[in-house]
């Protein structure tokens, strides 16, 4: 079968493997779409970072090279023995993490906060390939009505929703969300899914406002708009009740924690290059807190399975679909350049 | 009577004023001791900062110049009309706020976040006098076994008490305490008010290490030390549950949160001059968060005083009594070269 080899910084070769065999309580599954995720994209391009060059991974026991392809969908084309929970045919959606189930975090619930975390596609042959095989705690049956290709964006809808869910926040909040890539197009999906109406996209391209805003979302010009005095004479200078950081800049940092309310959060789910410079009195005289969320777990899954099974999540004009023999030139040089916002591999082609 | 008025940067003059007279609702209090804050460093060298030049504070009508003083105790002398909470020579500390009790934090039982908060001391004549004049809302009764001297200090360690209070912690939990100036010794007696007994206060000063050490406490000085690796050793990782900026660095802060664990807190209650480098994505990684505070509701000066019954206070060296003929040259210039680390002003000497 075909599939995506990573072989280290800048080196990533589509090469012919055996397809995989699964072992008991492992499930076999066709891929039917794997997104490419900034992560990918870092470890290409300024990676390894997360894979392991030599040192096998505790939980795994792997290390480079692997299969990338860490958010994707497909069916299920075999299982091992033992494996109960899913048949030969069944559509499904991969929660790609491996845990040890014994640390502090795995016995508290807390798993995506494992201290031996693993990620399949970055630790374990992944989903940018004709076939994988995964873990079956690892494999979500999806409701009937979402379509294999939403199905490809649950994780990072999880990513998204997982945050969304630790703003705290109800039916009759205001949020801000500053960035419109694909985790703050997630992060709007899931606040209206959680019931808020009052919510502002904060992105200063013009291109992914415009994508956003065809979902129905409002937007804000940071370069045009001054957004704390914006929000504070729209709330008589209570402040939105949460913001959510999906940009990892200065300004965004910055802007956020000067437009919430006393004792509401400013949720951080990006990748910060560098400790930026954070206006810390700011917390301190409105008792404002900065709470760091990452990835998801099961029911970040489930919640946003629902939503997608009640017609709530919108691809248009977001995400695409190109050949797995793409990646490199339409995919990740594409994305770098900010040219797409989300593509999907199709590994059959 | 003798009292240290504030005419702006620089200039606080020891001057002869009428005594003040209690209106309705209002307590003659005279001073037995009144401490000197950071903040009254801050408007003498720096300000004016929270005094007002010229308009006059919503809630209190004033503005320059003002008798300086909020943490003080003192004897009931005399009571206007309507009180009955208080009676001639009882024995009371001072809760400084003045709060408009009409805006949202105000409302929600928050008012230490009143968006009009005024201070005694700052926005109306304060306790470096021989008498002053408060709301009855801002009295409460010493209980028996406390003294006036330990009075005095109720209002900073309910700064440190509320701090500690946000940290959410419980007697079988860690912390670490940045910073053993005032604020960082009262959060010392907190924590231990609430049952913790793993508290380590990492100070970089050896004076300020022995002050805290002489009280019981166990220091690490992060010159020394890897404070971040002596913690993920003791704790096989896990890291500290809560910690706490007293300081206000960058290197404290940055310690703080990479020794605390997963889901855990930072809570900040430091005046930062600027904004700091943070490493946000320490917060990210482990979902970790930095929580804002400031002052203190009623609350606090209940659990403090309750504390202070109890005998868990201890002002030994690190609590010195100077007469208001000193204010400046005794008080503020030693505190501000830190060769005193807390000092009340007698006003009667």
């Amino acid at each position: 079968m075909r599939a995506a080899m990573y072989y280290g910084n800048s080196k990533i070769e589509i090469v012919n493997v055996p397809e995989p065999s699964p072992g008991a309580g492992e499930v076999k599954v066709k891929v039917h779409a794997n997104g490419i995720c900034g992560t990918d994209l870092h470890e290409y391009y300024d990676g390894p970072i997360f894979i392991s060059p030599r040192e096998p991974h505790p939980l795994t026991g792997r290390a480079m090279p692997v299969i990338l392809g860490h958010e994707f969908s497909g069916t299920v084309a075999e299982i091992g023995g033992d494996v109960t929970e899913v048949s030969v045919g069944d559509q499904v959606t991969i929660e790609p993490i491996y845990r040890c189930g014994e640390c502090r975090p795995c016995r508290t619930g807390h798993y995506n906060l494992c201290t031996s975390i693993g990620f399949h596609g970055l630790m374990a042959d992944g989903g940018m390939a004709e076939y994988t095989v995964v873990p079956v705690n690892q494999v979500h049956r999806l409701p009937e009505s979402v379509s294999l290709g939403l199905g490809a964006l649950v994780e990072p809808m999880s990513v998204a929703y997982h945050a969304a869910a630790l703003g705290g926040v109800g039916n009759q909040d205001s949020a801000l969300v500053y960035g419109a890539g694909p985790i703050g197009i997630g992060l709007w999906f899931a606040l209206r899914g959680m019931g808020l109406t009052e919510i502002d996209v904060v992105e200063p391209s013009p291109e992914r406002r415009a994508a956003i805003e065809r979902l129905g979302a409002r937007t804000l010009d940071p370069a045009a708009v001054d957004v704390p005095a914006l929000i504070a004479d729209r709330t008589n200078g209570d402040g939105v009740d949460a913001a959510f950081d999906a940009a990892g800049v200065a300004p965004a940092v910055e802007s956020a924690l000067a437009s919430i309310g006393e004792r509401r959060p400013l949720i951080s789910v990006a990748i910060y290059d560098c400790p930026l410079p954070t206006p810390l009195l700011s917390l301190v005289l409105r008792e404002r807190r900065i709470q760091g969320t990452i990835c998801y777990t099961a029911d970040d899954y489930r919640a946003v399975m629902a939503l997608m099974a009640q017609g709530h999540y919108d691809t248009t004009g977001w995400v695409d679909t190109i050949p797995l023999s793409d990646l490199i030139d339409g995919g990740f040089t594409e994305l770098r350049a900010g040219r797409r916002m989300k593509l999907l591999i199709d590994p059959t082609a």
